[in-house]
């Protein structure tokens, strides 16, 4: 990381531009203390000392609050934009869209969606519209848990990181409980009477990988079941890659007596690994899957008990902590990201085991 | 339909104002032409008396062309808003917005989706927005091929029906030809030799039913092969109602040797269906579906061949029109809904017939 200091002699330094939140780091409070104190924010209670020390961080660091002024100002437009990479243009994650519509109509906000592609350019021209159409403030939102880098020019605009994370954890986010949501789904299944239990998971090292594992290697020490390698397969997270990992995991001996699949797409593989090899799902192997996309869940024989994202709550809490923001309200937290719990969707997929 | 006429005297009645369309419809001739007259249009070719039968028709119906003249005036923003019903929140027609994004920044516009979940309420705050913001023109996008009642407000806007018709031939539309689609799947299936074949079909009475369904009698007859009312069993458009049509479609005797089915997750069941009758797919029986939804026709077992919905043909083919409009471009038809094809995508569950 660079530190502020490498900045601070020239404000308008095209590669790194003071933002508050550098103030905010070296005063030691928080975005919206400095926002209130440099607004002279009517109502907020801080404190005489606090308020020099984050005028003194201000000066020292060269910080301009122009921009911040601007979006702080009184007449609001009331709208949010939701800035995504791909979450509008493809089925995964438009919950995250409902969820943040419904709380933001529900308090007389307008939301606009604007999906980048993950095209730079196209998300400086999205950046660019916010700023001449004066939206509030703005979500970022990834389709899928990730870090990112935030960019510079949102860093002054009010912001929430949605099923998204940075290193700032003073930056406001809400990402899913991924290592809950792992040992949850291990846990249906132990409390099912499975005690060998086997893991098809993710390839790609992504947050959901390392959460899930851990949940995974959790839920077996509090049972005391000993973790076994041998039960752990990875591979790619769709209906081939399950149909592949759980063909090996059959082949262990003794097999195991249920699975946790990393997604509901691998879990559809599952289910065809099963019916090649001759077993009944729950009846011969109990599967869980992860995400709840419907499509899938529903539409599998037996239907599919899975663990939900919460996508949904993650898109209503990002516009609520939105609007707060704005609204100059401090947050109920101080510290992120916030973790959203993935609850366990029972279906028809899990049974006890029948004796091995 | 409510005659113009009859709100002619009084243009700011709350229930009916007089539109652009109107005044276009007395005139005989296109919005377009009727915008260009009435906005001293340079550049756009109008024979004088075709002008003077619009002023005369717009003077005669006391049409204010205030709200036209604004979002024609040479400031533009460069904007286009998506107003969708659900497409945003709900898996199924995500590269509608991928197409009009696309489209929309390869010519340097910006796409901002707003998403009403069918609420009339948020739809007017929507427009209102839109109108605040000026942006220069709106697709109007339903989630799947429906005839819509397009808000009074927008008709003075460029716009543009997306998946969506109106009984207004000169509004501009674009859908899916599903009556050509229906053909292509039934014609997939004769041309790998299959004659006696199932349609486990839609039960709900939208375009798509009576299209798709036309289509597989065109198929049929082209073939020379004749209707059987008994191979159409109608249910709902999920995994479990094509479980259920297939299941009775498998009942016939002789019973089919391939399945179209109205969509992918139809399909599915299919799949299901023919299992649990120790059928396979497609030796023992070959199914075509309809939507490629990749997370379905791909994670089946043997992947699906299917039929695919052009959404985002259908994004793009809007976005173009839309600008082509906004700048005075005369479009290159003048009857609507356009029709984009419906193209077959074959992957592994289509083979010729074994003996019955």
């Amino acid at each position: 990381m660079t530190a502020p200091a490498e900045s601070s002699g020239n404000a308008s330094s095209p590669t790194r531009r003071v933002s508050i939140r550098d103030v905010a780091k070296a005063a030691g409070v928080s975005a919206t203390v400095v926002s209130h104190v440099l607004n002279d924010f009517e109502g907020a209670r801080v404190a005489e000392g606090t308020r020099d020390r984050v005028r003194r961080a201000a000066t020292e660091l060269n910080y301009s609050p122009n921009r911040l002024a601007r979006s702080l100002r009184l007449k609001r437009t009331h709208t949010i934009a939701m800035i995504s990479d791909e979450i509008a243009t493809t089925p995964y994650a438009t919950n995250i869209i409902l969820g943040a519509q419904e709380a933001a109509y529900g308090q007389g906000w307008a939301l606009v969606v604007v999906n980048t592609g993950h095209d730079r350019e196209v998300q400086e021209r999205a950046l660019d519209l916010l700023e001449e159409n004066q939206v509030d403030g703005v979500l970022y939102a990834s389709m899928f848990h990730r870090v990112v880098e935030v960019p510079q020019r949102l860093a002054d605009h009010p912001i929430v990181l949605l099923d998204a994370r940075s290193d700032d954890t003073q930056m406001p986010a809400v990402v899913p409980d991924e290592v809950l949501g792992g040992r949850l789904a291990v846990e249906e299944l132990i409390k099912h009477g499975h005690r060998r239990i086997g893991f098809a998971m993710n390839s790609e090292p992504i947050p959901a990988t390392a959460g899930r594992m851990r949940g995974y290697r959790d839920a077996l020490r509090a049972a005391g079941i000993r973790f076994d390698e041998s039960l752990v397969v990875a591979d790619k997270i769709n209906a081939h890659g399950g149909y592949r990992a759980v063909t090996e995991l059959l082949a262990r001996d003794p097999r195991p007596t249920a699975i946790f699949c990393f997604n509901d797409q691998m879990a559809m593989g599952a289910y065809r690994a099963l019916a090649e090899a001759g077993l009944h799902v729950p009846t011969d192997c109990s599967i869980i899957g992860f995400d709840n996309q419907e499509i899938i869940a529903e539409g599998l024989f037996p239907a599919l008990s899975t663990v939900a994202l919460p996508h949904y709550e993650m898109g209503a809490w990002a516009v609520n902590a939105l609007i707060k923001q704005i609204e100059g309200v401090a947050l109920d937290v101080t510290e992120f990201p916030v973790l959203l719990p993935c609850p366990v969707i029972s279906r028809d997929s899990i049974a006890a085991p029948t004796t091995p």
